[in-house]
């Protein structure tokens, strides 16, 4: 396995972005070196030569060479170890529609996720709540259409946009814990119940998924900062 | 060319974006019906339909099915059409580049081009305007890196960094006009001048970009009804 003797993710475990890099690399049973910046304000001087323009986590560095952008890294991946089963879908429609959703994951929902923890005002964090379930009551029609009655978007295996949505699970459940609400239930997306109780327990996502206990007290002190820099 | 049988484009011809699709059709020889919304106010049916989610153009439409999202349809259209030669970089590290570039361009970029255009007073237009600027600088050097010498960020021929940053130049040529700046130019990005001019000139691109004039008599109209609209 010559292609893997050089590999390294430049992260956080609290990022669901970083998470989407590593799950990638699980799935094609690269080893791969984890290097975690220690500082939530400070970052290292190595994500700042590999990623001067947005300097942000996830960085993948594959033979030196930095790759950025969390589903960029995952399309890098899956070109290169093409021994071990694709990660996108083989028939280009299918690909087409697995990079629309993941688009729409980091455009959209992402977004409106993000909504719910710095709402301000019980009004503005309903509304930030109802269009999160909106766009997971479209990922289930989504997860029916592309699953065809397989366990996963991808079929029998977890593919591009099982990860592109899975790496949020553990912040959805902390969502959940924080505010008090359901946001993936059995009522109006029972699909996606039960696949991101698969997600969660694949070999491929087990050891990077955070717990939700852990993941829940670095979330309140990271909320607490985010609205402390908020705009009155 | 059976795959070609049935392909319709949805769009406007104002729109870069819509742009990238026919280029792209362009490129691989595919001949296409382009089906204009007539309407800036409202959808058409057609549209609503094939875009529920975004309810935006461009749609492809191949053999009556509906890809959606600019940069999804050129690489479907890479995909499919496989006997023209590739849109996308050949080297899994040349095609990370690409799409990390084309992302930057859509998140960072044109968001700064848009916002000359919106900007409320002279200070956050100058702003805008260095912002415009500074990412040219940026995609000067990726040409640099990209291109080798060669006429275009794809090499000997137009390719999908190509198609995603040059679906714009019409408009910028129309926001240099109308503001009486300079963005593209000679002292900070004379590579991307001249890749500029070769562009426009490619047989793929010349019969779908706007003219200059006709586009800036439609933005005129455009941009003062989006300022409007733009809370005081």
């Amino acid at each position: 396995m010559s292609e893997s003797r050089d590999v390294k993710v430049l992260g956080v475990w609290t990022s669901p972005f970083v998470m989407r890099a590593r799950i990638a690399l699980n799935l094609k049973q690269v080893s791969y070196d984890f290097l975690q910046e220690t500082s939530l304000t400070e970052k290292s001087e190595l994500l700042l030569i590999s990623n001067p323009i947005h300097k942000k986590v996830p960085v993948l560095i594959h033979n030196e060479k930095p790759i950025c952008e969390s589903l960029v890294i995952v399309e890098y991946i899956d070109d290169v170890w093409t021994s071990a089963p694709s990660i996108l879908p083989s028939h280009p429609y299918d690909r087409a529609i697995a990079r629309f959703w993941a688009a729409y994951i980091d455009e959209k929902w992402f977004p409106s996720m993000k909504g719910i923890s710095i709402a301000q005002g019980e009004e503005a964090k309903k509304a930030a709540i109802d269009q999160v379930i909106e766009g997971l009551v479209l990922l289930e029609e989504a997860f029916v259409k592309s699953s065809k009655g397989k366990p996963f978007f991808g079929g029998e295996q977890i593919g591009y946009l099982d990860i592109a949505l899975g790496c949020f699970l553990a912040w959805l459940r902390v969502s959940e814990k924080m505010h008090g609400v359901k946001l993936l239930d059995q009522a109006k997306t029972p699909g996606l119940v039960k696949w991101a109780e698969r997600f969660c327990e694949d070999p491929a996502v087990k050891g990077v998924m955070p717990e939700t206990d852990k993941l829940l007290e670095f979330a309140k002190i990271l909320f607490a900062k985010m609205r402390a820099n908020l705009p009155k």
